[in-house]
């Protein structure tokens, strides 16, 4: 009989090691640790049927997806934590409890630029090795949008056994090339501030944090469509503020770009720049061909139930990306377009939509519904 | 009778002094030149029916449009030098040849931060006064495409009476929030090269490079329709380098960004970082309803047929853009769709389709031709 996998407590942040963990651009990290959240009881066979669903948040999010998918997440929600036990990892390379450019190094000194490069692969890799230490060989779907799309295309592909579906959301088959231009802009942003010290500048008392909001102002503008950005601040002055005076003056601002700044510093408080750069690397890295023998034939070896969603008027992975998935991908689901002015960041914002895209992800993946048994906690408790 | 006014030689550059000029914010600027070229031979009345046509280029264009649009202008071609007579001036702020932030101060130094914010109205009404000085009161039609149709657009209503048509190009009524939002990171990456001293860097032995090569680089991207540059470099690697290699190194590139880096070192060779922040400073400002009672009452009062030309790629002035210029405008000559997948930059590119686009534009502004007698060079010869 297998044993219950222990987990951590409802909600809060809880962290496992996983040893050694080699790229697949063969360099090593030691002693990686990943960082995780749970909601929901456990319910099934770790090794086969079960009820955990794994959701993959994007470039700076976390582990603390019933935040930022606080519509989605919960009980009675999409995601309902009375039927699915959620997990959410912090991806390896980023600064929310797993190992990243900012975690200690063997010798003590942060890791800085002797922490390697990571692809997309790496992230799911690691988060396999995760579940594993935790006891699972199966989970019932992952789901993820941007980079965590990414990541959820990737584990159906490296993984195809360990899951029963996948919901890949707003996200391509591969990095396009703009999004490559785009995305190395934001890593020069950062890369040309001087406290960025190629990477190792957490050894001084000042981060690069004028770098790391311009490659986040420019990120935002491809995570939001020019439309609903137009309706909003139009060309208006930011209060108190006339951007149209005699000589230019940045603090004489545009409502756009005050919310831009705002944008920017706001990241800054919350998120590494090395793992800013680590993680968008990872996404210029973003291949499933590679490897596969290109791309389509890469989606077509896919034997995963696998639905895709694209949002209308998103920039930053236009739809026509999804549309490419759906029609190479080897076992597809469903397909679904969320409508909205909002662009790319319409899967964390248009709660409405998702709801009834991920509700019916979830029927479409267990069509007969689970019939799994007791539901434990860990090894404290069951339901 | 009317003198014919004296103009440069065939398509070599020749200045023009305006005197002291006054911008709408309120600040002057002392003893301005504007610098132009002009081919093929002027025809008709200087304050009346003539065969002038007056082509505005875009952000780091200049007077040479035989070059930027060498497919375009010429003998026989759409603008046909042997019919009309086609000058292009150096904006306003530029540096190729008019007064801009490199030019000499009256106290010598190089204006630098002293050069004021720019509108497109003031790039406009220093053309107009340029216009006056050689003698004219009238031109035919005025054509540009982006910063230029934002400069033909506002021509329209500054100076209605100056011009029989207008040929407004890849541009909107107004700057978007959105192109606020990516102009100001250009803004922003100049202002962060630790060699721009505020804008007074033309006292140094260096330029700052990095930062308009930067800057550039975003530009570009907003230029190109993301297909476009996807097809031609996808996820290769820049030959000879490895872009996925154990540890991220800036030197080791996908072929999309050693494309980007030779754009934006391209253009430091070429273009100074002061008239760089200026013009685009004067983009953010684009707003003919400023002044005249909102966007679409400044529009219904234009009284000069307008052709409205938009391309259904563009990222930077999406098409829907042109749809509420063609709506609104009080004089409605026709409207024309660019179809490529280049984006933006198509209004340059696309010559086959811009070639029938100006050729239409020109048969429909004088439907039953132009009878205007003999056509002069300067006072030194004619035709």
């Amino acid at each position: 009989m297998t044993t219950i996998p222990e987990l951590a407590p409802e909600g809060e942040l809880d962290h496992v090691k996983i040893g050694d963990f080699a790229t697949e651009a063969g360099a090593s990290i030691a002693d990686v640790t990943i960082a995780y959240r749970r909601w929901g009881a456990f319910a099934g066979d770790p090794h086969g049927a079960n009820n955990i669903v794994v959701i993959e948040h994007a470039l700076t999010g976390d582990s603390n997806a019933a935040d930022w998918w606080g519509d989605l997440i919960g009980s009675g929600k999409a995601l309902d934590t009375q039927q699915w036990c959620v997990i959410v990892t912090n991806a390896l390379g980023s600064c929310k409890g797993s190992t990243g450019p900012c975690s200690p190094h063997p010798d003590g000194k942060a890791w800085g630029s002797r922490f390697p490069a990571l692809s997309i692969r790496d992230l799911v890799e690691a988060e396999h090795k995760f579940l594993q230490e935790l006891g699972f060989e199966h989970v019932h779907a992952v789901i993820g949008g941007s980079m965590g799309g990414a990541r959820t295309l990737e584990w159906s592909l490296l993984h195809p056994e360990f899951l029963s579906a996948a919901c890949v959301i707003a996200v391509s088959a591969r990095a396009s090339a703009w999004q490559i231009g785009i995305q190395s802009a934001q890593i020069s942003a950062i890369e040309r501030d001087p406290f960025w010290h190629g990477g190792d500048y957490y050894e001084y008392n000042k981060a690069p944090r004028e770098g790391l909001a311009a490659a986040r102002r420019i990120a935002h503008l491809t995570y939001r469509g020019e439309q609903e950005i137009d309706e909003r601040f139009g060309v208006q002055a930011q209060r108190d503020e006339n951007p149209l005076g005699p000589y230019r003056e940045p603090n004489q601002r545009f409502a756009v770009n005050s919310y831009l700044d705002y944008q920017g510093d706001k990241l800054t408080e919350r998120f590494d720049a090395g793992s800013y750069v680590t993680l968008t690397e990872a996404l210029n890295r973003h291949d499933v061909g590679r490897g596969r023998g290109g791309l389509n034939k890469a989606l077509a070896s896919s034997t995963v139930p696998t639905m895709v969603v694209g949002v209308d008027t998103d920039i930053l992975y236009p739809y026509h990306q999804q549309e490419h998935i759906s029609r190479n991908i080897g076992n597809l689901l469903a397909m679904a377009k969320v409508v909205s002015p909002i662009g790319h960041d319409a899967f964390l914002a248009e709660s409405r939509q998702m709801d009834r895209i991920l509700r019916n992800f979830l029927a479409l993946s267990a069509p007969d519904g689970l019939d799994l048994g007791p539901m434990y906690v860990g090894d404290e408790y069951y339901i």
